[in-house]
């Protein structure tokens, strides 16, 4: 999915967001914004979200001097989640279809997002994700690859939302090769922040080698892009994943929630809806 | 009132709004937004926003070739707004206290802020604007003001409101010199939209002498600001005029409706909020 005129104010309140987390020295966080403003005239719009992100990410990393804003609220995020983990795991196992309702959950957890908004309400994006119903719902077509698959490749999103993979990943009871970013950018999570959430238990986690806010392959490291290549079965949660993958050519699941009017509109939901896309399956 | 970082993401959806309003051509309308990149660092917070907005709207104007990117939706306010004359006319003078009716419709259309957002429900702005409770509401000290001077200066906002404020100046009943910017910007009100909405029937229109979206008294003309120094009893309208006088030493009275975050922070009220607002009174 192509960037638009419309990411540029996003990509300033996502720069601004950034450095407030970064340093509380307010001629800093000036500074970086002033950087983002050279920048903006070199950026195409034909390159992804996630790969301008990325470049701004990094440039705030630098301006700021600080490698890892996030680094507090991520954990944060995992430790909340994972106090939800037993009633959720709770709600999975008694409800009717156990498979559905977790990836209603997993898709809750997408709401655990740093980039599009500075803050989130983790218990009310269950409890409406337990009830509200699908935008879209390729349900029956994963199921299907759910079945016939060996194993299965899950692109993870965001710290915190990785304890929601997790109940996921215990649902579907396959090997799972979990996938995360090779470097901090936004709350986007790690290895690191993966082994918090305990994924490292159920799943082998590997890195997609990016420290883009998403996965476009041409920024990820070539094992990686052999192991996309060569998965039966691949889920990728949340927008930046879906930014970088969506014109892909190959099967793929998107779990997510609808957070921003543009990555909605390319869905043809409404932001705030609950989303398991198929494409070219 | 002073800018603040959180201005800037808005500066550039404003740019874009307002770029997209002078031309169909992306090209150029990238072009507006990389120009006010380029500005950025040249941009003091020690300013207000109307004096930063002066500046980049004049850049939109320069590098669109579009002198007056709001004029058709100017128009089409004013005319939305002489379409419900009759109807708020009536229900002033059929409302137990007139006055304070007149000024909730005039607060109500200062929903009419094309630089705030993109789109606005006028009707629903009245008919909220009637029936909620103030925020802040110096109401006794106003009336008081309007009994003991013999003259008003109303300073106005924006095209279309133009109407609502002509129904408050009736109501007012006394002399009233109703300013208008000098230039087109954003869409705020000039003697053009003053005339369309029938004010010179009602009241002496003069021009502040700027072009910036709103009343900063460094940027108008010695005439205008002889006129403030004299003024027994000054009335502003909206957000614009708030940020540009509100750490003014002069008597003031301030219309509005609370559109900005920011704005409503420093008058201590809510977003949706209207205030009726007297200083040093």
């Amino acid at each position: 999915m192509k960037s638009c005129l419309d990411c540029i104010p996003c990509f300033f309140d996502q720069a601004l967001r950034a450095s407030r987390m970064a340093t509380d020295d307010e001629q800093v966080q000036k500074r970086v914004l002033d950087e983002l403003g050279t920048m903006l005239r070199h950026l195409s719009l034909g390159s992804t979200p996630p790969e301008i992100g990325r470049l701004i990410y990094r440039m705030v990393k630098e301006t700021t001097g600080n490698p890892d804003p996030f680094r507090v609220l991520k954990r944060e995020s995992t430790q909340h989640a994972l106090a939800l983990y037993p009633s959720l795991k709770k709600t999975i196992i008694e409800s009717e279809n156990s498979l559905l309702t977790a990836i209603r959950i997993a898709i809750a957890g997408n709401v655990i997002d740093l980039g599009v908004s500075g803050s989130f309400d983790l218990d009310a994006a269950v409890r409406d994700a337990l009830m509200m119903d699908f935008a879209i719902c390729d349900y029956a077509a994963f199921e299907k690859y759910l079945t016939e698959s060996r194993q299965i490749l899950y692109i993870g999103d965001n710290a915190g939302e990785t304890v929601f993979d997790r109940l996921l990943i215990e649902q579907m009871n396959k090997p799972v090769t979990y996938v995360v970013r090779e470097e901090p950018v936004i709350n986007d999570a790690t290895a690191e922040d993966a082994v918090q959430a305990g994924i490292d238990k159920i799943a082998t986690i590997v890195s997609s080698g990016t420290d883009a806010p998403g996965t476009i392959p041409g920024t990820c490291s070539l094992e990686f892009r052999e192991l996309l290549d060569s998965a039966e079965f691949v889920l990728a949660k949340g927008q930046g994943n879906y930014e970088g993958l969506s014109d892909d050519n190959r099967p793929l699941f998107f779990l997510l929630k609808a957070k921003c009017r543009l990555i909605a509109n390319d869905l043809g939901v409404t932001v705030g809806d609950i989303v398991l896309k198929g494409i070219h399956t």
